[in-house]
């Protein structure tokens, strides 16, 4: 049972009152992190149905007793098969019509439902919660800082492990150690040390290679604080830097920072995308870009906005997201500077805190 | 990149056989488990075609050099949209039928395919790559035994640490650092440490609360090596142990020893739950094993066969299971013993280390 910052009563009665125009009786929830959200669950597997009156929380035999502690005053149901407790949940509740998280829901457990349920409309439903959860309030932004806060102290107590001789993977551990002494329930995703030519992967798995001088690192990681995550990549050199090192730097270092200066409410995410890839792109190295500029953070690691090419997302007060652009030259190296920010009034804060300016490590 | 043991080519070579029984030309593939089975890809997302003479991988722009690294004579696609990336494949290789991962693939994803391939017929596909899975190789049951054996050496290292004061999850931290320096690329989910009336919660998470003497501590945890897992589930008891936990105890461990007395090819997975089951319901505790005696371990650490109720898997030869029989006491402590096990002929070995008698920490 991880801890929860209180969940707001509000959230559930909001999807509530949009049971009429959804023209369903009941709405049932599947993606894990939309439960939390709504109910204060934090196991890893459940259902959620709300119908007018009703609110049932349904989990198999390992969650029940945590999950009545954590949700208050919402139903539990205990099932073997969770498509048997969605169905009895239906049929219990009389709901005619129902609508359903369709990208939590597998094809299969469809099929099944669909063969059980005849009666039932079954409507799949967009992802509409996601732009709610998009907007952070004041106890989920205090959550992502600590966050951010802790990534930072446990980089900076591993930072002289970066050097010539280490290996990868030990760097990762130790820091993925260090993030959990400083106070992170989990790390927010297996973390990423790459050096070399290894860096050229944007998601290399650190391995057994051991840093040598003029090698770039880049280390992407994170911490999960009350259920909230943070992200930030940095890349730093070893030794001493050459020449297109230090370019690519600058050039990647001036997307990352002009994508910054342009957020504020009300500006297209795909805008802010163009503004990062057309300095790449001015640098010739555009094909190298190989990844979107950013994406939201809050209870999943990647969520809404998406800061990409083709994104219909518009910036909002209180969005959290990162800007991340990069530069991959196959077989050589990568540079990566990632920053989590949050979304103000006029502009943004930028929340990760490690300096994102190169960083030569002697 | 993890290192992965070699794939063997007739992997593939089995399912280009099925494509004529399954009537389509093609077949999509989304689980990244089986595809990391079938190509050796280690990437966290994808999708493969497997077509009559075809092998098509397709993996967004963060994972295209490595995995033209790691699937020899594989075809490697790059899509930004994954449904983007099948619709184009499917379009290409001319396909006018293909079977696909129905459990893999979510509703919002096939009402898209659909949508955009009028002309394709769309075969959910039942997941009998599960059943070919679930018999290991030497080379799997080999990493399997590593996982293991990292598993042991980790808890051996960190058990002094299991003592009154000491907090659950600091002992979650230690052992999961401890796993990663033993040699694991990962852990295999993040480790229970349940102490006290906490581990009447089958899957608690660790927290503050602190050992005190005469505790139940329940420790579930694994290793990931080349890719696969090991499981085991240990609870000890600190400094000295009350009737109703020696008795309890010795209830469990009985369920635990009379199922994998009962485990050989040819024995029905439900018959071992049975057996489990009827000893603990024997003590009258029936209603606090409130799971399935076990399941499959391998590239996921749940997976094929299910060892349940109501499961119809059939005992092989070369599968790896665990045997965890429970009792969670609501508010006072629960107690699970699990051991991970190859099933062999006449027989099987358990391949989890740490022994299961009762053990009292001083």
């Amino acid at each position: 049972m991880y801890r929860n910052p209180p969940v707001p009563p509000e959230r559930i009665s909001k999807i509530q009152l949009k049971l009429q125009d959804l023209h369903v009786e009941a709405l049932i929830f599947l993606d894990i992190k939309n439960i939390r959200y709504l109910t204060g669950f934090s196991g890893s597997d459940g259902a959620l149905m709300i119908g007018e009156k009703q609110k049932l929380l349904l989990v198999d035999g390992r969650y029940t007793n945590q999950a009545k502690k954590e949700v208050g005053n919402i139903e539990v149901a205990e099932y073997q098969e969770k498509i048997d407790g969605i169905e009895a949940a239906l049929s219990d509740g009389r709901v005619k019509s129902a609508g359903f998280e369709s990208s939590a829901m597998n094809v299969s457990s469809y099929l099944k439902l669909k063969e059980k349920l005849k009666a039932v409309t079954l409507n799949p439903m967009s992802d509409e919660i996601n732009a709610i959860r998009a907007i952070k309030d004041e106890e989920e932004i205090a959550c992502i800082k600590n966050a951010a806060e802790i990534s930072f102290q446990a980089l900076t107590a591993i930072c002289n492990l970066i050097k010539p001789g280490a290996k990868e993977k030990d760097i990762a551990i130790e820091l993925e150690f260090r993030i959990r002494k400083c106070g992170a329930e989990l790390v927010s995703f297996p973390t990423i040390v790459a050096t070399g030519a290894n860096s050229a992967q944007p998601h290399a798995a650190p391995g057994s290679r051991e840093i040598e001088n003029g090698d770039i690192v880049m280390i992407d990681y994170g911490a999960v604080y009350h259920g909230y995550n943070s992200d930030e990549t940095c890349t730093f050199i070893v030794g001493s830097a050459n020449k297109k090192q230090k370019d690519v730097y600058s050039l990647v270092k001036q997307a990352h920072d002009r994508a910054l200066e342009a957020i504020k409410p009300g500006t297209q995410c795909r805008e802010i995308d163009r503004i990062a890839r057309s300095c790449i792109e001015g640098g010739n190295l555009g094909n190298y870009f190989t990844h979107s500029t950013g994406h939201g953070v809050g209870l999943d690691v990647h969520e809404a906005p998406r800061i990409a090419d083709k994104s219909a997302n518009i910036l909002e007060t209180g969005m959290v997201i990162t800007i991340e652009p990069g530069v991959y030259i196959p077989d050589l190296w990568g540079i990566r500077i990632e920053d989590m920010v949050l979304v103000k009034e006029g502009g943004c804060e930028v929340l990760t805190k490690v300096p994102k300016n190169l960083t030569i490590l002697q």
